[in-house]
């Protein structure tokens, strides 16, 4: 009998979220963006010179970290750029939380700080959100491995501002924290700038959201240098080539497209504006979104029958069984004509229930 | 002070590869394919429909899986597919080498096996190839906790038959016994077929080399249910979406043609072998390669002067400046035209040394 399977790491599944494969469906379950990417990342895709796929792409992605610094008024070596911002966020988890203290972050926040956790075994504890499910800054007060805060945070959707994130480090010298900002672009507060002044802040980022970009994986982060060769370091002891040459080009393309970029992002903050109020007329609670989703509930009504009924008229919301939250629905924001759809859908829910 | 520095990471930072940014240069550094990618690959890329990527790729790239499982003659869940051969190695190292027992890898090798066993602290023994560059798997017998050999091996070029394996396999029941094939294309013994037999056994692939995808970053594995359940639940612990959209379209494009597939493979094949007689007619000693490459040395002259001088005249190949094979230089089989300049450079070095 072999004995081989003893060696095996043993973890827990972890379970994508469902995407359908059906057609004509309203899909407003994982955040992404209604709009196409911008016309001239698609420009830079459609004159890629293809014979040049060939030769590995630029181990550093020089190239797209140039276009973030000067996006973002830093120095290229404080830009590094990941498979997206889970890869970015998975190194970072590798890279600075090595402490035998445990570190903290939200207990509602995003589904992968604890898996990451029991991958690389770091210790966690987690503080609760308060009753309105904001973060409690005074709770990160006592020492830690480190900081994990998404803002906006999700599910939630709620942002904190440049106070609090300045008390938070003021609590935290002597560990990293990481502000992970995937969906700031849409009228949160960014703590780029601070990293000027903290050389222990990592902000992370993604083109995945609010540039269109999801399918081409793309993260970055922005720190000091100090924290930025750390991460370098790490990564090119796992894989030296993570961002493939097309995502490379269309990264810097997205970048340079400030113009699209603004447009559909106050499209989305338009959208939202509306559909919000619409939900709050017909007796919802919905929390007041920084990000490209929304959370809501409402105290007449199953959210857990709200989100089947959805699914049944093809309108995929997410619905996530777990304590606390689970008398919300998190919704997407897309676009006009699908929250219409989206928006009868819901006072047809609420007529026949 | 802080001392947030105390709990990073400490690392040696592991340097990438030379990457000239020169124009006009025959570079033969790499083993990149000289030849370009599939030009059903290129279409797939050309008419990708770009408002898709706003979305998330499909987690499990199951078109992909599906497209390699076809070709390999397997089922889906015997396949994996990564961001890179690395990507999927370092996957594979964490999934599988989770023994106190070291793992073993022959001390002439891909540079990264060390790196990674470092990055995710996993002992390691080597063994010597014996004075011809062959492993000798009599070394194999001893009780491990993980083998990974490439096969063909690099830098060396040399690929064992089918015997070797099945006799390092037959001494290694135990443990997980890694493969990996980034070069086997080009004439070498695969041992996929071999996975059907051996639960125990992955086999790591690449479009790297023989589908001219660096760029693109595609790497897969082969194996048993057993062990591509483990990697996914690694995976999907890490980063669920590490094969972006165009990536897994310009793949199954790329498998779909066979024919362009193999007549580069026989055009690099053809060079390989009029390159090798050419270079042992001027006195050098060139191994019997099974790769896109050679490993090249000549009793008269210093490899690193040769490399130097070539590098003078803009031919880029590889030396490497460790013991045993510091008196070789590695060299990628380019176009016709491009190693009929290395040919004349090469002559024109042993002219004026």
């Amino acid at each position: 009998m072999n004995s081989f399977t003893d060696n095996l790491r043993k973890i827990e599944p972890y379970v994508p979220g469902e995407q359908s494969k059906e057609k004509d469906i309203v899909k407003i379950n994982a955040n992404e963006n209604p709009y196409p990417p911008s016309p001239k990342a698609v420009e830079a895709l459609k004159s890629f010179n293809t014979d040049s796929l060939r030769f590995y792409p630029n181990a550093n992605a020089t190239v797209l970290k140039e276009a973030l610094a000067e996006y973002y008024g830093v120095e290229v070596e404080n830009v590094f750029v990941g498979n997206g911002s889970d890869d970015v966020l998975a190194l970072a988890f590798q890279s600075f939380f090595c402490s035998d203290k445990p570190i903290v972050y939200p207990d509602i926040t995003y589904s992968f700080y604890p898996v990451w956790c029991e991958l690389f075994n770091i210790p966690f504890k987690t503080y609760p959100l308060d009753k309105d499910f904001r973060i409690n800054v005074e709770d990160y007060r006592e020492q830690n491995g480190g900081v994990v805060i998404p803002n906006p945070n999700a599910p939630t959707s709620l942002c904190e501002g440049e106070q609090f994130i300045r008390t938070l480090l003021s609590y935290n010298t002597d560990s990293v924290v990481i502000v992970d900002e995937a969906y700031v672009d849409f009228g949160g507060y960014s703590s780029v700038a601070l990293t000027k002044e903290y050389e222990n802040l990592l902000v992370c980022g993604t083109f995945s959201k609010s540039r269109s970009l999801a399918g081409m994986r793309i993260g970055f982060a922005i720190g000091s240098k100090t924290l930025i060769s750390v991460l370098e370091a790490v990564k090119n002891s796992y894989n030296s080539y993570t961002v493939d040459s097309l995502s490379i080009a269309m990264g810097i393309a997205s970048l340079e497209d400030d113009g699209y970029f603004k447009s559909t992002i106050n499209k989305v903050i338009a959208t939202r504006s509306r559909v919000t109020n619409e939900l709050r007329a017909l007796g919802f609670e919905v929390l007041d979104s920084s990000s490209n989703f929304i959370l809501v509930t409402h105290s007449d009504y199953s959210m857990k029958e709200y989100f089947e009924f959805l699914k049944s008229k093809k309108v995929f919301i997410r619905y996530f069984s777990l304590p606390r939250i689970d008398k919300y629905v998190r919704i997407t924001i897309g676009t006009d004509g699908e929250m219409d759809v989206f928006l009868a859908e819901t006072k047809r829910f609420l007529e026949e229930k």
